[in-house]
């Protein structure tokens, strides 16, 4: 086997299971995620779970047992589907199932799961999947936060996001993606100034155009400590 | 005037201001957003900051002061833009920044969001915006969550997609968002089940076939409280 293409092999796959494949390809066109696709550090495809339904025009939902309101995503074919695109390759990967039952993510999350080699995201939309989706795979649930969205796939965008940039390589230059609000540690960021000097009567903060780094670094210190105490106290406890 | 031109008028309106328009059409033709936007209950429109920039390439980002990695976007094309985007129509509406240095997103915030009639969506990209966007616009600062995204348009369709479950008539059954986890007390859903009865040996809960609503009522709320224990005991306190 020819060694570069071990070399090229890409560092993450995603695998998106979804009933609406059409929302990705605008995202995936974004600029630093189609660089890091092209450059093969990253892999995304999206599955259509009412390829894998047994029913002749293809239904996917039905109404819950015992009653109320939407339908619900039915296991066969989100069992089916599952399966076939875990056996696509070897590495079967970690199933991740978006859901507001989930942990909540958070970076520290984001960092564990940019280890992985396969994430296959499943995404619900409607009321959600029937519960035997869960007791049969065992996904691991993740939660974008405490609220509700009409789907998982706004939240597997957002897994994507995070996580691609901790792959090594996709940001140009490895510092940014350490220096980030939660990054190293639970501090909110400093304050950021560019080009002008001044606008609108606002001037750049004396101090970073002085040269003097110890200084600089001293002032982004008390900045972020000080953002931190009046925004997230909670982030300092 | 027509009456029905003013029953017709969208609930809401939507401008996000972005660096990457291209990333929204797939999402916006998604099923139940864009039979929103048809039914004049939602309008959506996209407007990239790089239309305002006066450099002669419509260069928008620059190095930071002081030092650092990355690039930082500018304060003229970003106050331009909001400013242009602002008077598009009488109502100013509300200027929302995603960022992680924000109030983090709840469901509580969402429903204040949803009761506005227009939000402008303002997306960062790189290390962010020059600190002066924010002393100028004064922006209500939103986070989706703690953990760090390549730029705000993934944040920006999370708050677009959780809004507008709370306008009149976008879901079919209002219901459907009343039952939700978080919208009214804070519990996790209970499990859902629907056809078939029984898939690979596990079977339906034979409380939900039996068409007692006390009793499927009771078993649900135990459900909710049980899982909600098991897995977000933090949302009981």
């Amino acid at each position: 086997m020819d060694p570069k293409s071990l070399m090229k092999q890409a560092s993450i796959r995603f695998d998106i299971i979804t009933l609406f494949p059409q929302i990705f390809p605008g995202y995936l066109g974004e600029s630093l995620l189609s660089k890091s696709i092209e450059q093969g550090l990253v892999e995304v495809y999206t599955h259509d779970m009412r390829d894998w339904s047994e029913d002749k025009h293809n239904k996917v939902d039905a109404r819950p047992y015992g009653g109320g309101p939407g339908m619900l995503i039915q296991v066969q074919p989100t069992v089916a589907c599952v399966e076939a695109v875990r056996g696509l390759v070897e590495d079967p990967g970690e199933l991740i199932l978006l859901s507001p039952q989930g942990q909540v993510l958070k970076q520290s999350v984001v960092a564990e799961l940019s280890q992985a080699r396969r994430l296959i995201l499943l995404c619900g939309r409607y009321e959600g999947f029937d519960q035997r989706v869960i007791d049969i795979l065992r996904p691991r649930e993740i939660s974008l936060g405490d609220f509700v969205l009409n789907g998982g796939e706004v939240a597997a965008m957002a897994i994507v996001d995070a996580v691609i940039r901790l792959v090594p390589g996709v940001l140009g230059d490895e510092r940014s993606s350490e220096e980030d609000s939660f990054s190293d540690e639970a501090l909110l960021e400093f304050p950021h100034y560019t080009r002008p000097r001044e606008y609108r009567g606002l001037a750049v903060p004396e101090v970073l155009l002085s040269g003097n780094h110890q200084q600089i670094a001293a002032w982004r210190t008390q900045q972020r400590l000080q953002r931190t105490a009046e925004r997230r106290s909670d982030l300092l406890e």
